[in-house]
């Protein structure tokens, strides 16, 4: 099993805390994307989305998404379970790691890629086109942002990650959601006090691949 | 185990074609959404961030999100397997359930709201706000749908369903994400032909919900 990726982008460094929390070291072979390696042989057919991460398994089977590539990882190998033990923990995890992803981790990376200038001509992932930035993206974006942080605030009040005493992947997803709204200087333990807790418990885990950047 | 819907939204739609697709019969609770019941009690403690359909098990624990819900019924009840019956099928399929809602029915499902004046004020799904409604946000779904098109094609031309000669969630999320996009009237036929293909062996399946009012 090889783990195609390449170290700074955002998903990669999902997976990589990932496999940290999981004590799990996969071969890995490092795509150049700023390069445009993605788009060359054999990378293109390999994953025709043009995205990092993505993982190939030992009969050549290609799973790319970061999440479908964790998930698959949390099943193939043993504790700690960061997608749940059972069914119901399974479905109230995936349930945290869709809301955290689709409304506030997604949202805002479409916000970075129509705002800075190294995303120009890249604003889609995968993709490289003359599709323009677009500032009303940007704006909805952090839009979002703001309306699931009021949402989860409340819930993190009782609960120490977003799925109770126990880490698992949507709190990984919250922590790379955080990252990419660095840039917005948002007051959380003014405006948000449990999600400020929250915040910095995840921070200090010894498995954030960022701990030695800030 | 009781379902919280409203037949006419396109996500209880989605759980309605799955429930079929499975044989399964669940107990339904309607929760007028255009009357704003959501944002009342008891749905609104039930679920914070007020969209349907939801999921109460026995023990009172609620499921959101589409994809959540159907993953655990998928676990709880037996053939046929709509996420796939081992691990690796289970990450294939989960990728491309994946690429299919996150490039093509997400942003054509902001486009929606975007677009149409039955969602002014709710432009963001499970609020009552006054953001406005993009144009901008409009056109970027259209784009990268076609870019999923795109990219698509080929993959249809040796793959009777996106995982292989299988059914799966993943073509059920295409069929909703063909069903945002009618309004555009894309030539498939023409444009796309194996997609053409694909489109038409969903829509023709005995538990597709808008048979009868195509």
């Amino acid at each position: 099993m090889k783990l195609y990726t390449f170290a700074p982008a955002a998903n990669a460094l999902r997976v990589e805390m990932f496999l940290r929390e999981k004590n799990l070291e996969l071969e890995k072979v490092s795509v150049n994307v700023r390069e445009d390696e993605l788009f060359k042989e054999p990378f293109n057919s390999m994953n025709p989305f043009n995205c990092v991460p993505f993982l190939e398994l030992n009969d050549g089977t290609i799973i790319t998404e970061t999440i479908s590539i964790c998930r698959y990882l949390d099943d193939q190998f043993e504790s700690p379970k960061l997608f749940g033990n059972d069914n119901k923990e399974q479905a109230i995890i995936d349930m945290w790691n869709r809301r955290i992803e689709l409304d506030g981790f997604l949202p805002l990376l479409h916000s970075v890629r129509n705002k800075t200038s190294f995303f120009k001509g890249k604003v889609v992932p995968g993709t490289r086109t003359n599709i323009n930035q677009s500032p009303e993206i940007v704006e909805r974006g952090i839009e979002m942002y703001k309306i699931l942080l009021d949402r989860i605030d409340p819930h993190l009040s009782k609960n120490k990650f977003l799925f109770g005493d126990k880490f698992s992947v949507a709190d990984i997803t919250g922590h790379f959601m955080f990252n990419l709204s660095n840039i917005l200087k948002i007051d959380f333990e003014q405006n948000y006090k449990n999600i400020y807790r929250w915040k910095l418990e995840i921070e200090s885990r010894p498995s954030n691949p960022m701990a030695n950047n800030i």
